[in-house]
């Protein structure tokens, strides 16, 4: 841990990403300065940053990493090329350098003068703040999430979007009248999270993976429905487990393709069980949420599944601002409490701010495999 | 009209569809039972009742209409051949002689012996009962609208489907937070209702049309915004028609392709105007209402329309029971005081129930062309 009494340092390295009309994007490494902190902030020492899927916009805007390329220069960068497609969606960012890195964990190492900044002098935080691929953060105090003495910084990374994600659809279901959930990408670290919550509090959930280690690993984390969307029997394993648990509401990670679709049609399958024929289908809402991208390509929606539906985005940050300060804060202090257990991440590999930088490297974390997830590390 | 003083007669002919397990479905005319009015209940005489592609379901079940052959027997029937896709879908109804006709207009011949009932005795009314292709129909009064006297029947014909559902796409845009909609299939009955409506209560409408002709037909009709979707200019004609309305939500009756994506980018992409840029698009929550299936193929999301939208079915029924019986009273005698005007309906062809059944007309009506509706007129 830092000395809280070292002075604070004037600059650091951070990750910037540029995307220029040529139609590059450039992640580089640059050195930029520690601004003292406000009354109401203090200075975290970064130590961890996540590179989560919802990173990858901002890092690549969508670039095709096979063409990643060290770029030349006084400290590492890469850049990428981006389809005209692409670069026709980041007009809004063209020539503009961004941070990067939507959270972390730290030390907070200077603190202004409220007494609330004070109190959090030494302590470990995980913080949210768009920019946490950089050594040091001046932060705003309602950005820092104060972790239990003795926290590692580095299980404090990953303290927002994630966990905040996974009890968020928690909320969602009850609050939408469902009663249990289907998640699409299971063996995440999010679905490791999302099956801890759900066992602990009792919800029904139907955990669904691609890959059939991954049965067997959400098995032995004592999940009870598992379905491989890889084996022949997928259509029919959904059905079963839609039934067991009268699940009619899904979070989809995935996005493209058809999912959402076999999602809908077999929620309307035992939806339709016992209920007289309609030609409009079930009276049963079904719903499905997609809250990311990790197939880029169009969602295909059959409508085999009756007239009782809807599908759409879903972010965390509308959610939390529906759900409002003090709900915003009960999910937080639970993320505190729980931030080793419930909410505890894994990772495949460690990067510092120059490997990050690394052609292949970026190629690695940009497919965004299940369990090698990868950590910033920017002290390394 | 009818004689309220004649007596009752004891049977009539009507429409009775039924799906067979070796894939066939056959709409028949048969006859069937007067049933005497129960104390709630009127007799109407059905004078006309319109095929809307709400009806088709029922009377075709999914079938290729271009199958359609005459069946032989004592009374005309035809029956036309359903796809092991759109057969799998009709278990639920699987050797079941089906009523068909959502609604229909007619005189009230006969009544039960309330002072409510009784009040309706030569009235003419319209009524939505899910058996309308029939000569009588014993219907509770809670079912008929009361038009008022020297109302033609044929105008009380449809008085329900298309005025209702015109009505309630202005209400859910306004209970939604939307303040002004777009339509897709702009030309149609229920699509000029729709105008009427807005340009009567002032709130800004897209119409969306499918022919150069129907563009014409609509500025006639006094439409601000109209949009061809067949021409060249469709996607910056549709932007600059959302801009100028600030139109946020959607309904669409063509349900397959890409219009929904389409309509969605084009609202992100106004709604993106002036907003600091975000990987996650504008805030600005876009709806698109999915009430039809004239394209039955899937429907294609591009996703490149941020993270705030929603897509989902949209049916009357439910709307109407989330609405209440105060308000559906509301809705229901704006349509009896302006049927002939605002909820006007025109019909390219009047079929009795014999030709109802032709081969030929219906696999005319079964294209439901814009400008092209069926009217079936029981007693011609």
């Amino acid at each position: 841990m830092a000395d809280p009494g070292a002075s604070l340092p004037t600059t650091g390295l951070e990750l910037r990403s540029t995307v220029t009309d040529d139609g590059l994007v450039t992640l580089a490494v640059r050195e930029t300065g520690v601004a003292a902190p406000g009354d109401d902030e203090v200075v975290v020492r970064v130590e961890a940053a996540p590179i989560n899927p919802s990173d990858l916009g901002m890092l690549f805007a969508g670039a095709d990493l096979g063409t990643a390329t060290a770029v030349d220069g006084a400290l590492p960068a890469v850049s990428a090329t981006l389809s005209p497609t692409a670069l026709a969606a980041q007009a809004g960012r063209l020539g503009k350098s961004m941070p990067t890195g939507n959270e972390g964990g730290g030390t907070v190492i200077a603190a202004g003068g409220s007494d609330a900044a004070q109190a959090l002098l030494g302590k470990v935080v995980g913080f949210l703040s768009g920019n946490a691929y950089g050594q040091y953060r001046t932060l705003n105090l309602a950005s820092c999430l104060p972790m239990a003495d003795g926290t590692d910084p580095t299980d404090a990374a990953a303290a927002f979007v994630n966990p905040l994600t996974a009890l968020g659809m928690v909320e969602t279901m009850r609050s939408e009248g469902h009663s249990a959930l289907v998640h699409t990408v299971g063996a995440s670290n999010l679905g490791l999270m999302l099956n801890r919550i759900c066992l602990d509090d009792g919800v029904g959930l139907v955990n669904i993976v691609r890959k059939p280690e991954h049965v067997e690993q959400l098995r032995r984390a004592g999940a009870i429905h598992v379905v491989d969307s890889s084996a022949n029997t997928f259509g029919g394993d959904l059905v079963e487990a839609l039934r067991a648990t009268g699940a009619t509401i899904a979070f989809d990670a995935i996005g493209g393709g058809d999912l959402a679709s076999t999602l809908l049609s077999c929620m309307e399958q035992v939806a339709g069980e016992g209920e007289e024929f309609s030609r409009y289908g079930s009276n049963t809402h079904k719903q499905v949420y997609i809250y990311g991208g990790l197939d880029r390509g169009p969602t295909t929606l059959r409508r085999d599944f009756g007239m009782s539906w809807s599908i759409g985005g879903w972010l965390l940050t509308p959610f939390l601002m529906q759900l409002g300060p003090e709900g915003t804060n009960r999910l937080r202090q639970r993320v505190a409490d729980e931030i080793t257990t419930t909410f505890a991440s894994s990772y495949g590999t460690r990067l510092s701010l120059v490997e990050a930088v690394d052609p292949d490297h970026v190629r690695r974390y940009g497919r965004m495999a299940t369990g090698d997830k990868a950590l910033v590390t920017p002290h390394k």
